[in-house]
């Protein structure tokens, strides 16, 4: 398999297939395309017609978007692994997981992922602090109900933790208030050992993009 | 299973999975709750925290989101068979699914859905029409490559028609332009008996949004 991805320091939705990848010990090779350069179309072109990262070769199959390539890694190499076993929690790690594939547009605008910057401050405007307050009470819930099975969301490790841990990178560098219960998972998430290399290797990468580039 | 929608009229997320198990054959109880009244976000809360249809209840369990909605019936109701069957199609039919999930963001906002309106007509500026071309492209790629397997996106009718079909609503209130390819499937959405019953019963809702009536 090969993993088409951006910048470590700035891909949110890069981040997502190779933390799942990463986490279950499965073979890949990257390719990293930083973003936001003169070349950047071009040369993501040469691997999706969509225009974004991330992307997945496996073979002569082309898969892409972060959910849709975790969808895949989980159905055809971890028996369904990807989710959490109970119906139940299948549909609710699912729930969330597609809420933030498709919403949290001011905590995407305005706290962009910038893995290696730290103590930076926006101001937390009205529609940004009822996000925030939604994303601490998906985390606290799920956190409390399945505290028992594992220190995940679900319990176990679950593709959930792969859409959320690039959110906990951006409320670490934004200084992001938690409640007691969301700032334990999103320290989880942040100790995370795969999680850890992936900001090592952002630490490293030469580019800046402006605009990501938020924050005082 | 009650199903928790917002105007048929103009909610394209809600006619996602309504669509799903309508095709299906699946029994629901549908519980509409019309969109931007004074007593939307109260009524829509005593079903859900993430305060958005659609909204799937079974039993004791809450399920939310489109996509999410439509994983669960697929897995749990259906054996999978909310998806194409071969590995290539299912991935690529997740693909574009996930793709229309979180993208698209000109379509969904200059064209928004408007079923009963028909020969609007808005300016089709650079974003919107390379969204436009996006789609197309689309469309006729699977439709082509599947065509032998039946009349739908992957051959058989799977989620990915329920993702697009809200699309084609939109496209022919709009009188958009499409390659033949494209046209053609545009018109199997359009033609397809449950969607023509979504159409009338949203023909004779009494509820106008006036920020969903664009164009002239």
């Amino acid at each position: 398999m090969k993993l088409i991805i951006g910048n470590k320091n700035y891909s949110s939705w890069s981040m997502r297939p190779w933390l799942l990848l990463s986490h279950h010990g499965l073979p890949f090779e990257e390719v990293r395309i930083p973003l936001d350069q003169d070349d950047t179309h071009t040369t993501l072109a040469q691997y999706t017609e969509a225009g974004k990262v991330p992307v997945l070769q496996d073979g002569d199959l082309t898969v892409w978007d972060s959910l849709a390539i975790c969808e895949y890694i989980s159905e055809h190499y971890l028996e369904g692994r990807g989710w959490p076993g109970s119906v139940r929690a299948r549909a609710e790690a699912r729930s969330c997981s597609a809420e933030m594939h498709s919403g949290f547009p001011e905590i995407r605008g305005q706290l962009p992922m910038n893995c290696r910057a730290s103590q930076r401050h926006v101001p937390l405007g009205e529609d940004l602090a009822a996000e925030v307050a939604r994303m601490d009470r998906i985390w606290s819930r799920y956190r409390g109900i399945y505290a028992g099975a594992g220190p995940w969301l679900f319990g176990e490790f679950s593709i959930a933790d792969c859409m959320f841990a690039p959110v906990a990178s951006r409320f670490d560098t934004y200084g992001i208030n938690l409640s007691e219960t969301a700032s334990q998972y999103m320290q989880c998430l942040l100790s995370h050992e795969k999680v850890l290399e992936w900001f090592e290797q952002a630490r490293v990468e030469p580019e800046t993009i402006e605009m990501a580039e938020v924050g005082i």
